[in-house]
């Protein structure tokens, strides 16, 4: 049975990873008969977000701890992820993937990788096995594999950012993915579209379909 | 387009809504035509627990603010909901559902119910509308409709405190559902059977799929 990594970033769109984005990754997996083990890195969140009024907390939270309840405790830190163990590595997404993985959010092309997740990323790319993200993730890996062909959907801006990168942005819309031989890179938009779940479900299935087929 | 109230308990299923068994019934209700609207009681979790160790954490958290995490920042208060506005209401399970919503996980039979979750289902069953319950949540319209018909899925212990409450438990497996005429009511065990999240799709669209038959 091929085993699949998922990548968390805490729980909640605004400052973690998009719940809806990461259930329906893990149940693509599930539904196409592969097996997932989620991670997270073991740091604090860049911070808390109300996700109600849209206000900052005062509060900290972990990025594993929180990311354990999508994965119902069923979770490893990221230091531990080894590519040899894997068929495929997957990246939901939320702001979380561009606030707690890397500082995207808040820094554009200039921003920091954490070390887990950038050794995570290139690990599985040097072993030749394939890399999905969702959403605002694909960011994050333009920034650690630079020439590499993603999608994040139509925003303008957030295309030129990752254009900067030395990445190459293409336009698509729901559902729609787009791979990158080279680096046997899969992405698709989910909410960086205004969609509904239903759509997210579709990207989430066309991206672990493309995977699966590659694995 | 027929709109469906989900009633959410928090955020994680230790604590708060099961979050596959939450995004599933979202799903469902989006993939088969239908809205949903998310709503939670504005009260403190009952506790905070961290999903790798199980552990009470030493904090405060409240379950309309962390359920807003689910429902992408879209709920609403639980006092606001009136049954006249919507087809159906559905309460997806996990712990909270046992802790938040009603005290059953504390108290079993002799537990209480918030007092805006016990408004809802009665105002519901009197409109003659139907009430959709997953995995622990059963419990909870137990306790409140008392003569019902439901599933909990296998679980002896859980089983029979459901029948002190004066309702018949019907043993079921992975995505049955059992429906009371009486009221309305239609449940399926999920989580509270070894599930797979695949499992947990069929059960919630099973539960949809009849509210939308009945409504």
């Amino acid at each position: 049975m091929k085993k699949i990594a998922v990548v968390l970033a805490g729980n909640g769109v605004f400052d973690g990873s998009e719940i809806h984005e990461a259930t329906l990754t893990l149940l693509a997996i599930d539904q196409k008969g592969a097996e997932y083990q989620c991670f997270a890195p073991d740091v604090n969140q860049a911070h808390v977000v109300n996700h109600i009024t849209g206000e900052e907390m005062a509060e900290t939270r972990n990025v594993l701890i929180e990311a354990a309840r999508i994965a119902r405790g069923n979770i490893k830190a990221l230091s531990e992820y080894n590519a040899a163990n894997y068929d495929a590595i997957v990246f939901p997404g939320g702001f979380g993937a561009a606030k707690n993985l890397c500082t995207f959010a808040f820094d554009g092309p200039e921003c920091k990788v954490n070390r887990d997740v950038e050794n995570a990323i290139r690990n599985t790319v040097v072993a030749e096995k394939p890399v999905g993200a969702l959403c605002i993730s694909p960011a994050l890996i333009a920034k650690v594999l630079g020439d590499v062909r993603v999608t994040i959907g139509q925003d303008q801006e957030t295309a030129d950012s990752i254009e900067t990168l030395g990445a190459t942005h293409v336009k698509t819309s729901h559902g729609e993915i787009v791979y990158d031989e080279k680096y046997k890179v899969i992405t698709t938009p989910c909410y960086m579209l205004e969609a509904s779940i239903s759509q997210i479900a579709t990207g989430a299935n066309n991206v672990i379909g493309k995977i699966l087929e590659l694995a």
